[in-house]
């Protein structure tokens, strides 16, 4: 449509065509723009992969249209019925409205007025939600989050038949549905709307996006900017224990940008929740961009919001499946919906990078707007270049300096460590300092669990967090991390923890045979310091990278360490004596211990103690460096879960009592296969013969690698000074090593 | 290369040419022809499959070539080095013989000369292997069974570079090596070779082709009828617990050709073990063909062979691994090589069937034979055809009179339902009359445990046979069956076990919406018969196909009943109220049941119990007609299983105390599916709003099912007369029901 049909349908219309409104009122002008909608109609027969998407969105759309629009009275949690349906209705809704501009059949935007006109009739006189369970309860659903949800998408629909419909019709709309639905959201709920919190990105966004349609200021300034008073008091907490409201919080869509985000891209919740509010983030920002360019909302803090898609990207296994840092489903992956949109934005608004259509390939379908349908040409035009995962060291915090996330990855994503050394992640954090999970390719091989939560199965708590979610996920023995004392870190106290966060020693991933991350602690048990060194390390005489993981502790005061490994598999040998008791008993009493049972319990090696287990056709041993007096527990997950919620997995556990300063080393080693169809077994051993302790001071600690041929790998870390060109030299059983900078290796 | 150049070859190496010996000196003439030689010469560079495999096996055998060879003295169990290292040589030792004849390298045939004759040099003053474990302890392994995986292999290899070698060299391998080798797995051990028994099968092919190659007279006969005075007592067992010598044993290759294979091409053993045997059965018959084509071997017992490989490929599931029924380790698939040879044989000596040549497309390899190349031509030439597996109902016994397996199929295997009405199987079998399995296309739904071993995992048991595939894999509680009292099926007694089987009721696979199986035991509990029959049902009102199952007992006296259905998932609902303890303990003492954990206890419904939960993103509910009385156990397996050596999984389990005649109706029910990644949950709820005994006389069993959008379905079980043709009419609630044949179903 060029402006001189525009100026005739306006004018069709009865609009006036002074300048001012006119910048606010040529619709479609959110996400979709009529130049991009002239461009998707040019193309359409010519890019396949947007061909598909386009035929995919229209059989789902005619499908809908041909059931008939339901509107039922709000009743069900998430995973019910109506919870459901309303859900289907706005996401229908909005590709009905992308398909009406492109293909132009007026069928679409009549479903689309259709179902806001029985949203109007409903909308009115609609009490809250009648489940109660949340801290801002909805209207349409159970909580406010949801409906704003509904608010993002709809303001989308409404944007593409803006034009088709009368203006006695937009301003019943505007009245009666979209103004109240924004207002409640806010003003109404301004401990939803006002926060610095995923759920505010969506309400800001909902009403950022219906105010830039419905060209209405104040809703555009308060999506923003927050609302000024908003009458809360300090402190409070949602349903999922974040606080509401802390000392001179900022709001507003600026805040929310700029406070989760770090200046490298990481959203201080993890991946799952930042997959979750990149779509809001990203579409605002869109239609920011469409609507009020002089803003560069889109390029906010150094285009913090592309670099996050990267991030995100980075923050994926070999499979796609984001790493689940703090409360994550498992499964979550760059195949979902809002990283289509993601990643065609990125695409089509960065700088075009190659690699990105390498990922619009695997996921087979684009958005429908102009971004994507430049990254389905790409990808027809044979542009795509891999996306090649590298290491990468994602600091935390709005500036950065609030410990972060090291991810080390050797070759082809043959190994991963995902090291975490983070800030809390607000109320989605769990109290897992120092913690890691380990990937061999898209397996997990030490895993962190995750949530405690089956996302929208109604069946399971209405699809709400369980509260084995703080009973056992959030806690620090469900995580590959030391637990002192049976606590949790910082006592478990959200307060508490959200005011520190772990410091980063070193980080180095410049080596093909050695790439370290080294991270400290001093305030998640106050009076001790733990000291993490972790290692991805390459020699010939192994046929896979290894982890070395060497944990320093120092402490005011005697103490119970446990050292967990969540492994997945089945049991291939060990080298230490346990007994297995024939009845199950929980291994403690709180903080996550009541939900292990003890499957054996056994005394450590003197030296090293060995574990081996068989998890998705690859073998993997542990080694870990023990005295006689350490304990070795073999537990599985599960105990006190009498609605079974949590998933039976195993772990093993090394405990030292009554010790105050202590190093925990050891090795977990990858190494060969197994196939049921060959029934072949390959390389079903460790290639370690000692780890060992050779040297430990408050300078340095040092540890040697024994391999099975007798050559040997020494690594030492520098304790206490961390800088780049400070140089060193031991001596150890008289030979002198010298090196410069926080590590040597050989 | 033709008569001529073969003349002149055989000529040059100084060999007579009467008529007599040439038929029997051609070489090669066991696997390979020169005619088949000839045509894959010619072919090569035409055929990408065919090219695909033969680089594939060059670039193998090449490796191995570089390595050198090493013959170590046999020390190690399965999975350990030297056990390792002989099966390695002689599977390259046979390649290199193809790719001799093919490429025409001498390097080839200079490779299994020298490891043949540094054989030669060992096996003159070899003992004993020293693992004693073996009731038939090998030489070059600790089992006879490996010494004849050896001999099948190198008989091929020795057949192809026999005319490579000179008289003299021939000589020496024959008397120091081949000779005295098939003579040790013989007449020295016939508690190994003269028995019906995959062992034995190897044991005849290794002999009988060792002496086709020889044109050994003496051997061939040996082979094909067995050691006439074996001077074996009647009884005796294997270390898995088979029975060596019952009274009138049968022998030799035709009886282990006759006995195991029912008419239909079922092996007793089930289909892990047929995968085993089958391919000395195939290569031996092949190599027979070749030589003595007037004996028919295999076309023998009307092509018995040929229609086993149609059989195990319909006892595969919808990814094409093969159930685990008896003793079957999870994962073993028609990917597996001897596979790869079945399908290729199966395809060129029988009809030349275009499906087979799906199959062979999947399998992405061909055997280095004639039929390969033939198999790889029909895929190149595009005539494969999908391979679509029906319903079938395979009969088990050498008359196809001992009971079988029925595998009803609904749709492109949307539903699978496994049902074993068998013998015993042989030392392999499992005490599992009326057993189920079920797959919703390549997902266990319920599962068969399978075995309890790690085949070729040296660290667990040597990869023997561990004890718990006695205390649990092979017991009934382990299967999802009908366990009376805490007993084990002919109380798990052999000997008594294998003079019995199952007898089919009814089978009837005709119809689209209801296909049925039903059968009878009455000897695994004397004085108690069981009568179950399942029917796979498929209603408009239900998204999927579900299972009825309906297990009719009468008895003689009071008994305890057991019934568990052994799911793979997440528990997500149920409607029955039970206690979850903190400690776990075992729910009994012997027979498996020390094997598993109560993880609830709880009662069952007046009416219907149900129970649902996720397994590999999709829902199942398991619908059980109860009464208030019966009992509800939640059951983990892993109980007194020190070693971890089973893996922790769970059962639901009805239990119905002091009880005289009853009937058990269950419905499996599959619906809907989860996503992580659109984190969407579909029809995650049953569709059955009651299940119903209608109808329970000494002629009928009547159940209605209704679902929830109130549509009744009847089925109706004439328990007393199964004949096809007889007239039935019953009246239930004043409306009388008319039908031919063994069941009513509307």
């Amino acid at each position: 449509m060029n402006l001189k049909k525009l100026t005739f349908s306006l004018l069709t219309i009865g609009m006036s065509l002074s300048p001012l409104t006119l910048q606010a009122s040529e619709h479609p002008n959110l996400i979709l723009t009529e130049s991009g909608v002239e461009r998707m109609r040019e193309n359409v027969g010519q890019v396949p992969l947007f061909d598909k998407s386009l035929a995919s969105v229209k059989q789902q759309v005619d499908a809908e249209i041909a059931m008939g629009i339901d509107t039922p009275i709000p009743k069900d949690f998430s995973g019910g019925y109506t919870h459901q349906r309303h859900k289907q209705n706005f996401f229908i809704a909005q590709k009905a409205g992308v398909l009406y501009q492109i293909l132009g059949d007026e069928k679409y935007a009549k479903y689309i007025r259709d179902m806001l006109f029985q949203y109007e009739a409903m909308y009115k006189d609609l009490p809250l939600h009648p489940q109660e369970r949340s801290y801002a309860r909805g209207k349409l659903f159970w909580q406010c989050l949801n409906d704003s949800n509904w608010l993002v998408y709809m303001s989308q629909a409404y944007d593409a038949i803006y034009n088709y419909l009368s203006k006695d019709e937009r301003q019943a709309l505007e009245t009666n549905l979209f103004r109240p639905f924004a207002d409640f959201i806010s003003i109404e709920n301004p401990q939803f709307f006002n926060r610095v919190h995923n759920h505010s990105t969506w309400g800001i966004a909902a009403v950022g996006m219906i105010g830039l349609v419905m060209n209405d200021e104040e809703l555009i300034q308060r999506a923003l900017y927050g609302i000024d008073d908003d009458g809360l008091e300090v402190g409070g907490k949602d349903n999922d224990g974040g606080t509401i409201k802390v000392e001179g919080q900022r709001k507003g869509f600026f805040a929310n940008l700029e406070e989760p985000f770090s200046p490298d891209g990481y959203y201080t919740e993890g991946p799952y929740y930042q997959r979750y509010a990149m779509y809001p983030f990203l579409i605002f920002a869109l239609a920011m961009e469409n609507n009020r360019p002089d803003l560069k909302v889109l390029q906010h803090k150094d285009n913090v919001l592309l670099k996050g898609v990267d991030a995100l990207l980075n923050l994926s296994d070999a499979d796609g499946e984001f790493f689940p840092l703090n409360d994550g489903q498992k499964g979550m992956s760059y195949y979902s919906a809002s990283l289509v949109t993601a990643v065609d934005l990125a695409y089509f608004y960065g700088n075009k990078d190659p690699q990105l259509l390498s990922i619009v390939e695997k996921q087979g379908q684009v958005l429908l707007q102009e971004s994507g349908l430049a990254a389905a040409i790409g990808v027809r035009d044979g542009k795509a270049k891999p996306y090649l995962k590298g290491s990468v060291n994602l600091s935390d915090g709005i500036n950065g300096k609030q410990g972060g996330i090291g991810v080390l990855r050797h070759g082809n994503e043959d190994l991963t460590l995902v090291f975490k050394y983070a800030a809390q992640g607000l109320s989605h954090g769990h109290y897992d300092k120092l913690s890691f999970s380990l990937y061999e390719k898209g397996e997990e091989v030490l895993q962190d669990y995750g949530l405690a939560r089956f996302v929208n199965i109604e069946q399971k708590g209405g699809g709400n967090y369980l509260k084995e979610n703080t009973t056992w996920a959030k806690t620090t023995i469900a995580h590959n991390t030391l637990s002192i004392n049976q606590q949790k870190h910082f006592g478990g106290v959200y307060d508490v923890a959200s005011q520190h966060h772990s410091e980063l020693f070193t980080f180095d991933a410049n080596k093909d045979n050695v790439k370290v991350v080294s991270a400290t602690e001093e305030n998640a048990y106050p009076g001790t310091f733990m000291h993490r060194t972790m290692a991805v390390i390459k020699e010939e005489s192994f046929e896979k990278p290894y982890l070395l993981d060497i944990m320093r502790v120092t402490s005011d005061s005697e103490n119970q360490y446990d050292l967990p490994f969540y492994y997945l598999g089945q049991v291939i040998d060990n080298n230490f004596d346990y007994q297995s008791p024939t009845s199950l008993h929980p291994l403690g009493e709180e903080n996550g211990y009541q939900h292990l049972y003890v499957e054996g319990q056994g005394s450590a090696v003197e030296g090293n103690t060995k574990f081996s287990w068989l998890g998705a056709g690859k073998y993997y041993t542990l080694t870990m460096l023990t005295d006689a007096q350490d304990d070795i527990y073999l537990t599985r997950i599960g105990a006190n879960d009498p609605e079974f919620n949590l998933r039976r997995e195993a772990g093993i556990m090394l405990r030292r009592e009554k010790t105050q300063d202590t190093v925990f080393v050891s090795v977990v080693e990858p190494h060969g296969s197994y196939s049921p169809v060959s029934e072949s077994s390959k390389n079903s051993k460790s290639s370690i013969a000692k780890l060992e302790l050779v040297l430990n001071s408050a300078k340095y600690t040092g540890v040697s690698i024994v391999d099975v041929k007798g050559k040997t790998q020494l690594f030492i870390i520098a304790n206490s000074d961390n800088s780049d060109t400070a140089e060193h030299a031991v001596t150890i059983d008289g030979e002198t090593y010298r090196w410069t900078g926080p590590y040597f290796y050989q």
